[in-house]
């Protein structure tokens, strides 16, 4: 993955951009007085939810402890190798649960159950509208539909996954980004909770 | 709070906005491919990291368990009120724990801390660059300075404080979520991880 680089960068207007887009927002602020606000969106949402974001508990084994899932791909806005939780934009007519088990399959390989779907959760509310489900998923390991997994991603995806106990997701997190990955920030607090979770 | 809403939104190009544009980035794939991507960069930022999120925890008292500070705003770019985790810009010249104990006196009054500073994480990096740094702060709620605290915050912001007891905020956050606000993702998340730590 090392041969992924940022070549140029230059800005865009909304006519050229198929992605995303700037927004002038005119608001009245909670005193009544009229104010203006600057904002991006993602214009690839289909309904009201962008994406799912995919916490996994794979069952532990004889040899192997309870682990998760993260995915690690080059991600041209930070330049960087990132490590994420696997996620994904939602299709046409597909529910969260839907996407998550589809991405789950495509990022990873594993064919996983859902346990729990958050209600929609905003990414950056001062910046964005941008907004996901969280999905909680098991994957048990001793199914035969969980051998050799493989990975079917999409076309110019190029992702590595990687199996973490749980009980180190956040030392791995912290010297991960303390060295050489950008980490996502709600998966980086998703890991601090479970690890102050004993502590305050 | 309640008189905030949206009067208008029209399409902004990168020449006329203030805080946020759009970039085009061509970079080469770990195949040596090359492609386009899209994102929305924050032209705020004056040095390596744009924000700070503070964590707070606030000392238990004979009346009160320990609890947090979450912070309520209308937000324009979802339209709604949020509930977030106290939070600010990075001033020029300003360290993330200089900026964590300016930004805690301003929204909430409290004078806390720093107890602990994360690397910088990233708050959407398929959409953005936008980063920040996540600080633990101590508040001890025996100390002078810590009582009948005024907010003192910045012009045209209007928060409101919520003192939500640690081992609550979960479920809070969830009611929330599924009726008036918009919560913010890296809380939920937080909140997840401190929720599921016992039951994984």
């Amino acid at each position: 993955m090392s041969g992924a680089k940022i070549l140029n960068v230059t800005g865009l207007n909304n006519s050229e951009a198929k992605w995303v887009a700037l927004d002038k927002i005119e608001y009245q602020d909670p005193s009544g007085k009229k104010r203006v606000w600057e904002m991006c969106h993602r214009t690839s949402r289909k309904g009201d939810c962008d994406a799912v974001v995919i916490f996994t508990i794979l069952s532990a084994t004889k040899d192997k402890p309870k682990e998760t899932l993260l995915v690690s791909q080059f991600r041209p806005p930070v330049g960087k190798l990132t490590f994420e939780f696997p996620a994904g934009l939602i299709d046409e007519n597909e529910t969260a649960e839907q996407a998550a088990v589809r991405e789950l399959k495509e990022e990873t390989g594993y064919h996983g159950v859902v346990r729990e779907v958050t209600p929609i959760i905003f990414s950056d509310p001062g910046l964005t509208n941008a907004n996901m489900k969280l999905v909680v998923m098991d994957v048990d390991r001793s199914l035969e539909i969980n051998q050799n997994v493989v990975a079917v991603p999409d076309e110019g995806e190029f992702i590595d996954v990687f199996h973490i106990p749980v009980d180190k997701l956040y030392s791995f997190l912290i010297e991960k980004a303390n060295t050489t990955h950008a980490v996502d920030a709600r998966l980086l607090h998703f890991a601090f909770g479970l690890n102050v979770a004993s502590k305050i």
